[in-house]
């Protein structure tokens, strides 16, 4: 079968495209032909070298976020089916309830081979099956972006009408937290550098926009936005704490996302000085469980949701497709067609 | 009536004693003779002028802690009645429910009069009955110190047995925090600089104590003494929160408590990077609710706990209590007798 | 001033306006010159004396859900201002925090005097300020009705979107039950006698509804409705137990309100037995506190969703309100304007 | 090797040691030789042929819960090895998360073959290892009975310390609840037919005792060992609901255990006409999933806790041990050792 793989030293040119055996599965574990992928930030990073897994083994697959047709079963396989359509948890053994190290040992390509390849295999419960509205372009956007998103604001937020979410610019995870604010009805914000990506957030239910590039302030502006109140939560994935602070409820939470960010400043570090009178939470979010990504599939699907695809590249241009994903200019999900 | 008042600029000689008339009280006060007051770390740092409130007016009645005999009832006063034993709490607006910065206007001896007085005058939704079994000194130690403590790991982490809590020095919070780690069965490791206080926490339950003069890597033994895995929950008091984030286990929570600590580091803002990859949440903590209190109280009562009183001083002795609060040699509380 | 007071024995006969004292307000509290109020079930059962409450004193001013304009405050009030357009709260003294016997010691117009008079007096902990968007007949309907199905839903459910909620009728509950449960991108079964009324539902977003004189087995058809699973939640105000436990979901949780209802019947107790292979929970629910009712309005305000008002009647037709409540063949809430 | 069957129809006699064939593994499991295994009254009914699982297959193997040595791994198993001592789950397939009918539809020794043999296996998801501190017959006492209790008091009530705890009868659930209760410092009153057990009850920490036989009015008893408040849970294995009922706090919950018990009678249907205004919750409980047995463990084993065997067996008595609990005559845990 056909895959990349990311060689040493890691590089985008050290991105190569290669033919490999198929993998075999065993009694647990379900086979699939991989029919799209989406691409994360991290990828990026990953492929550049700006960051490693402990314990990485090069060369590895790439890639975490994958959809596809179930074409072989294990024997004490149960729940799913050859012909299933399926979407592969980003944490191939967090499978429910609370985040631990051990649930979290392997993440899609990054600290084991992940899944930019023609077959693949994983556990029964790694995988969802896909509900029938959703092509398996749109499945594959969920795994890491639309979990992590739900995960802080569904599960840690536990969100309600009333409540205003701020989201940073027009990536996989903001674009996912704005469509989930609002099913949940609540006020969203979010912020871009462009006056057309606002103009596309609006349309998808955005309540108020801040273009950055004009309000370089845009805390302070959020408070304005609520009454001088501040947004009950903050999903922090621009690495500007100190900002997220200033514009953060008092009580409210900012959900850390995003390890691979910029180093955090010194302010930072000041301005958690006045968290304790402000009571204020910062929850760090490690994208979340198959359970998170069933629910998440369950939410978008009953409520005829999509997943924002921003472009769609073919399987020999992810090259290309991780670098419009450098270039930043993307709106929602960055999608490559097999 | 006597009271202290700190006048401006705030200092330890601007500290004085003087007579002031009696408060009177609305339909739905009561009003309190002063017994018996605590300190925090707090008044010793309001009284040097190291930080003061937003809209502080001078002079004010300093200190929050106290518990007292009432002595008379407003008109429509239905839950207290003269000769009723009380304590206050910290914050006089904040009855029950979560946070709000409204129920937090007023603390008392910061932003608004505190209890350093013969009399004071509250809403009886601001008071919480005593039990019997705790003199007014030992009911006196619980309003600051005590919800806080409870606050975090009762309310926040919802501690379970089998949990691991570091806790940090020998102060109020600090031995609060030990004792209700202890009620709730979870493992508790405690730190300081002295054998004789480390030997004292013992005898109050700590399971594991670590001198940090003998191991200045108190956040590397942490990890040691819990099989590598760090501790559940941090009461975060030393504003060490590098250190702090070492100690803490995957998955698990620092509470930050104190704003009024020296200034957080640069490290604290580098080690924060790495929090999402460890799921890590930092929660700030500011005091309580008057449920939250009354709660404390009756968890103390029904297990025949009683706060830990380091030492007491007359009422003339407040500027004595005040240094012996600086000096930092106290171990549990510090108590001013009326 | 003028004002209703139910009188012994209770009927709907006795049930006479007269001339009374305006109520004279203390400290801590506002006098409020009612502009409207809605009804509820509970009065029309309270009218005719199918229940009372412990201690209750005859007569008194009946009917619990009440909004007006601020006319006078007490000397201690700092929250609200004459002037301020409010609601006010069913249990006068459940302000936050959760639910106790001695917050819930007076209910409007059952346990002590209610709202049916020109001008009422409450603690200001007791109102709530009515945003802009809402008129005075909206905004009474919000504290009884309103507030028991968020608090079932919103509070002890923790809906979130891909919940489905099964509501029981079109009477206040189940109808504020339908809006929030679509607030919070739930699906929503409702269920009612009349095709007209359903429709009425379904323009409001009901997912699925059932006339159950056509299908009189509505819990069945529940189930086929969830692809066999049965709805997540059941907002019991029917008095149909062993037919909800039925319809809801393993796992899942039906909110038990109204005890004025017919007598549970055996059947039920039956049904009870299975409960624990399914993990069913049975919370009941009394409607909540005034920051209930304060998150309420700001849902439903933020979202430009308004209260469905069935019927509207003057000061002098209360009477046939009540009768046209007690017909049963409103939609939505049966409001009085003075 | 040997192994009982449970032959059709189901009865005492028919329940027989015969020979079979060592199950095999397949690659995600680990095969167990069995050291020791623990009664439930589950166990009792079902070997009565009092009630039946759906889809219910004789002969099967009973009994639910093992420890056992691990002398095999399948070649996927990474988390357990051979000479690894474990403890199996009740649902082999619940190892997370909420309760899903998914989740549980095997349970051990009921709709699927149990543990009453010398070798078992299962996934390595399933087990559990045993904390050095519990011998076999320990470890083999907490999979139902353990789990239940803390399922319903760690996860369900969230108990603190100051909360108050019913207890009913002295069987394997209400003595895990008992030591459950104290390790959280809640107060434990726990109720027995026997002045004997209530103190061996008392020497576990019981705060209070009723004897039932003396006091038939238990509920009555419960409040007013409660200044008239009632217990804030009740762990409710009697099967009488409406007397449960009356010994609860408004406010609080009961936890239904055990649908194996005598029909609900039509006064737990009158008496939960009540429960909307007491706000009460009734929690149906069924058992638990793997992570919740692997917190008990720890919380046990840091606390120095051990399970309390009433009595222990041999292999080939297990028909004697049934009769025993059939009895109703132990005191905690009945044991068969291997």
């Amino acid at each position: 079968m056909k895959a990349y793989k990311l060689h040493a030293p890691k590089s985008l040119d050290n991105f190569q495209l290669g033919d490999y055996d198929e993998p075999t599965i065993h009694d647990k574990q379900v086979k699939i032909q991989v029919k799209a992928v989406s691409l994360n930030y991290r990828d990026w990073a990953l492929a550049n070298g700006w960051f490693g897994y402990p314990g990485e083994k090069l060369p590895f697959i790439p890639f975490s976020d994958a959809a596809g047709l179930v074409t072989e079963v294990g024997a004490a396989v149960t729940k799913i089916k050859v012909g299933d359509r399926v979407a592969v948890n980003f944490f191939p053994e967090w499978h429910a309830g609370p985040f631990s190290l051990q649930k979290t040992r392997f993440s899609l390509g990054g600290s084991t081979d992940g899944v930019l390849a023609e077959y693949v295999a994983f556990d029964e419960e790694s995988v969802v099956k896909v509900p029938d509205s959703f092509s398996y372009e749109e499945a594959a956007c969920f795994p890491c972006a639309g979990v992590t998103a739900w995960h802080a604001l569904a599960i840690q937020a536990q969100l309600k009408p009333g409540d205003t979410v701020l989201l940073q610019g027009t990536g996989g995870v903001s674009i996912f937290g704005l469509q989930i604010a609002k099913l949940f009805g609540a006020q969203a914000i979010i912020t871009s550098s462009s006056n057309e990506k606002l103009g596309r957030a609006k349309s998808l239910g955005a309540d108020q926009t801040i273009n950055y590039q004009e309000i370089p302030d845009w805390a302070t502006k959020t408070r304005e936005l609520t009454q001088g109140e501040g947004a009950d939560y903050v999903v922090e994935v621009a690495g500007k704490l100190a900002d997220s602070l200033k514009a953060v409820k008092a009580g409210g939470s900012i959900f850390l996302i995003g390890a691979v960010g910029g180093p955090a400043s010194p302010d930072d570090a000041k301005s958690l000085q006045m968290a304790p009178i402000f009571m204020n939470r910062l929850q760090a979010i490690y994208v979340g469980s198959t359970e998170m990504l069933a629910d998440l599939f369950k939410a978008f699907d009953q409520n005829n949701i999509k997943p924002i695809i921003g472009k769609t590249f073919g399987f020999d241009e992810v090259k290309e497709a991780l670098q419009f994903m450098g270039n930043g200019s993307h709106f929602g999900k960055i999608v490559v067609q097999f």
